[in-house]
């Protein structure tokens, strides 16, 4: 498989770290691949941009941080503003149309989608916004199996909140398998 | 300050993970420090034993892994024969008695705590086992103050939970304030 380098950002409470460990846990755990998972805080996250990085392999990985992503999601307009320059050429821009308003091109696929919009009306608590996101994400790049992102979520989410985590995975599939706008 | 270097080691489910990330985060919000946090997953994570390093420090950070620990926290003994070699020399370690069995000496301040059983002789719930360990740390090393660990459960825990964890908190503060037997 080709490498890949992921991050993730956003705000903090918006479960960007949380994502980026339940995906990197999926991959190890159920799928038979290396992952290396990290965030680093500074001054800027300090009321900023929060930030976390995965990559994923099937070889060994030596060095834990993302300098290029060929994924990167940007919640926040402020994340976007600060990640969307160190996207690979080629790569994939993901970004929720409520939270982020896309102001150049870069070199990558972008896909603008309404994640938060559609979690709120679809189920109506924000908490699972980042696993409709990790939905939209599988959808799109097949990195890891819904079934594996489902086993990693039992051993993490309490019991009555596992149905509203699979149908926020379900509907992130659903929406990034519709044709772009 | 000096560098801090720790890594938590144990097995999935004892919230290594999440203890890293509250102490990173406590560092960072709270404290007006620097901090790296990552997790390596591979081979021999799936069964073995989880580990979680952080970086804590005044300066900038540019290598986010951790080489040798001056803080090596195990709380399986899987964990503890894989990982206390690579503690550096004149560092703290901690085990929890109950889970590992000390077999030689390193060359580093060696801690035994029973916080797997004070947790539950004094609170009965497993779940706030990692908040216990980090009041050990922070009583032996003063990396942060436990305010700053407070501010960061109240963001991250339910209400109704919050005062447990502060109990484990205070718990492991209390715990490594004992003479050493």
């Amino acid at each position: 498989m080709e490498r890949c380098r992921l991050v993730f950002s956003g705000s903090g409470g918006q479960g960007v770290i949380t994502a980026a460990i339940i995906l990197a846990e999926a991959a190890v755990m159920w799928e038979g691949l290396n992952a290396v998972q990290s965030q680093s805080y500074g001054a800027e996250a300090r009321g900023g941009a929060t930030r976390s990085d995965v990559i994923i392999a099937d070889q060994p990985i030596h060095y834990p941080k993302v300098l290029q992503p060929n994924l990167l999601v940007c919640l926040t307009q402020e994340a976007y503003t600060k990640f969307s320059s160190i996207i690979r050429p080629g790569g994939l821009l993901i970004t929720d149309n409520r939270y982020v308003k896309i102001q150049r091109k870069v070199d990558a696929q972008q896909r603008e989608l309404p994640i938060y919009r559609t979690v709120m009306e679809q189920i109506g608590r924000p908490i699972v916004f980042n696993i409709c996101m990790l939905g939209c994400l599988i959808a799109i790049t097949d990195i890891v199996k819904p079934e594996s992102i489902m086993k990693v979520l039992q051993t993490r989410v309490p019991r009555d909140f596992l149905e509203m985590n699979q149908k926020a995975l379900q509907l992130g599939m659903e929406l990034a398998a519709r044709p772009p706008a």
